[in-house]
């Protein structure tokens, strides 16, 4: 028997909703668990293939089955020509988001997978998803700056590959490898905003790409994966380190809001911040400019002391927080952090996706369909009644 | 205070997980009321605008307050020339949903208001997206047909237009004034799953393209809006009244499902149900084939005799149940039935997402993400340790 609160309004905070074996939040400890493997056990150890691997079939791959993947993976880097032309013929200044989330649903239109309710079918469609998804964001990332797609290399890795799509270049060990500690990081955390999107559209038993774009579109909001692009603007809007003592205050005082603190879950350190921070300050020695991390940091310090002292309670930064300074050494355009979330995430989303619709966990898939309290008085307590046109 | 029961597994059913003055489902009384209106005083009454007014405004319309709501979805009734292109090169066979949903996402990328969140624009919005779902549901119909997308006509009514670019022929008023109640009775259900899933997304503060395509894709799914399409298949194929009795005895004797029977919410008549069928009873009249009609009604009384006997309890139709044969009679492809469900629920999923984002129902718009119960047990009870690659 679960704990219970009222539910009013509450954003279905604290609420255990269902049950799951994709991952664990620990909120007050700060862990974070993917299949029953601590979240910093493998950061840096395995490669975002493992992990999308381990999320989806439970377990780390041996090098064989990581290798047939892996070949899965790679057979499916591409997308339709259509889908090309179609991105060839959207306005160039289009939200990134938008563009996936619109690509995502046109490869239903050209899968014949997506017409079939069956766990073979989903898994396929999961392979698809997490192969397509860069592809579809580096293709983008091309057509808007007016140059042509590029051919994807089946030699590289799945972050390589996607950073050499991205910018035509080849990157080096040390920056895909980072990258790729990022693509682990963010590949799935239980029942966030996105992730719960996708299962109550599956919950319908629609296929997983209608249930993958409400992700998208989720993951796109502000309070969500929108976060690590706001803080890098955040950080450009400060301009230098001086200048984040001034700036933590001013927004303190006035009520706003310092994008990338605090967390739905997490009461104390985000586990995967941890991770992430280190990577930016290595990312900006290498470029000789460690401005953008030392900002970081400042503001984290200040935020800290100022909340202790003024509200008296601790503050936390996010996985949004780092990750911003981090992507931006790494050369990505700012409104991109959050497409690059989703091409880490849709990992999480389709384990989600397989596990509401096949996955057993839950006694049984029940549609997600809450009641809601009618607060309607527009003629007092009664109902209203009706008056015809002429009359009104 | 709410009542509370564990919420584990049950896919939020009965839980009031937020306050809305939009409307009211009272599942045992079989009641349903828009913004104080019971629908049964509105259906036969108001025009589907007049509908949207009063789900967006809050109140009735005057006829200048119409006049004017008119001219503005009138303007609207167009989508851009990229995104008729773009449908040209999809697959025939795609499904009309999928269309549906990449259609709302590729409306962002054409659309300005998409990077202001104010109220302002979210209104704007409501408005496009209102006037541009019909004709995205009519283009691809015609295009899947090779024929070329009909020009909308601004002397015609907001259904009677969608009738004329879907056919090419403009509707008597008789077939006009029914689908047109269709269109009012289906505008807006409360909580229900496509309407919780735009929230979900609103809630994150991503744009209502965004949200909408959730709620299209949560509509997709057959315990949802699919649920009309595959009522129809059902009577396909039953294929004639005498044989309804044996199907629904099989049915029951081998555990499968009755489609268009029982409701998440209500446990008596579904009061659109009560409005739909005499319609349907005329439609089949004027064409001389009652046949589905008589069909439907059959398999409604067989059903629940058989349920009462059987299983000891009462069951109802759902209004999904009668809208089948309905929209049948009216000549729409049957895989068409669940777009048409969502060109009306789109004035429904407007009004819950400025609702949610500026609509000061709730305390304060919080972002729904709920919690999960970790069963992973990959370990026993304990953590699993990480074993290298070449060890596994």
């Amino acid at each position: 028997m679960e704990e219970c609160k009222p539910i009013l309004n509450t954003g279905l905070r604290g609420f255990k909703v269902a049950s799951t074996k994709i991952s664990d939040v620990d909120g007050n400890a700060g862990k974070l668990v993917y299949r029953g493997y601590l979240i910093k056990e493998l950061a840096g150890k395995i490669s975002f293939e493992e992990a999308a691997y381990l999320i989806l079939y439970e377990k780390l791959p041996s090098q064989d089955e990581l290798d047939r993947f892996n070949a899965l993976l790679v057979a499916e880097r591409q997308v339709p020509p259509e889908l090309i032309a179609s991105l060839e013929s959207r306005p160039k200044d289009a939200l990134p988001m938008d563009i996936l989330q619109a690509g995502t649903a046109m490869l239903a239109n050209h899968d014949p997978d997506a017409k079939e309710l069956s766990l073979e079918a989903v898994n396929r469609m999961a392979i698809k998803l997490i192969a397509k998804f860069p592809i579809i964001v580096a293709a983008w990332e091309r057509i808007r700056n007016n140059k042509k797609p590029v051919e994807p290399d089946p030699d590289l890795g799945h972050s390589a590959n996607f950073l050499y799509m991205l910018s035509g270049t080849v990157p080096d060990d040390e920056l895909a490898g980072f990258f790729d500690v990022c693509m682990v990081l963010h590949a799935e955390h239980s029942f966030n905003a996105s992730t719960f999107a996708a299962r109550e559209v599956a919950s319908t038993r629609a296929h997983i790409y209608s249930a993958v774009a409400a992700g998208v579109g989720s993951l796109s909001g502000e309070l969500h994966g929108g976060a690590n692009t706001r803080v890098m603007e955040m950080l450009m809007d400060i301009g230098s380190v001086e200048k984040v003592e001034e700036y933590v205050n001013h927004l303190l005082e006035t009520g706003g809001i310092i994008m990338g603190l605090g967390h739905a879950v997490y009461s104390t350190d985000d586990p995967r911040a941890h991770i992430l921070a280190p990577m930016s300050k290595v990312m900006g020695e290498r470029l000789g400019d460690t401005r953008w991390y030392e900002m970081s940091k400042r503001l984290e310090l200040t935020a800290k002391e100022a909340f202790r002292r003024k509200k008296g309670r601790d503050i936390y930064v996010n996985v949004d927080f780092y990750s911003a300074s981090l992507y931006y050494y790494m050369g990505i355009p700012t409104d991109l952090f959050t497409p690059i979330f989703a091409i880490s995430r849709i990992a999480g989303w389709t384990a989600h996706v397989i596990e509401e619709q096949f996955g057993g966990a839950a006694p049984k898939p029940v549609l997600y369909r809450p009641d809601s309290q009618y607060i309607g008085d527009y003629c007092g307590p009664d109902l209203c009644e009706f008056v015809p046109m002429e009359e009104r």
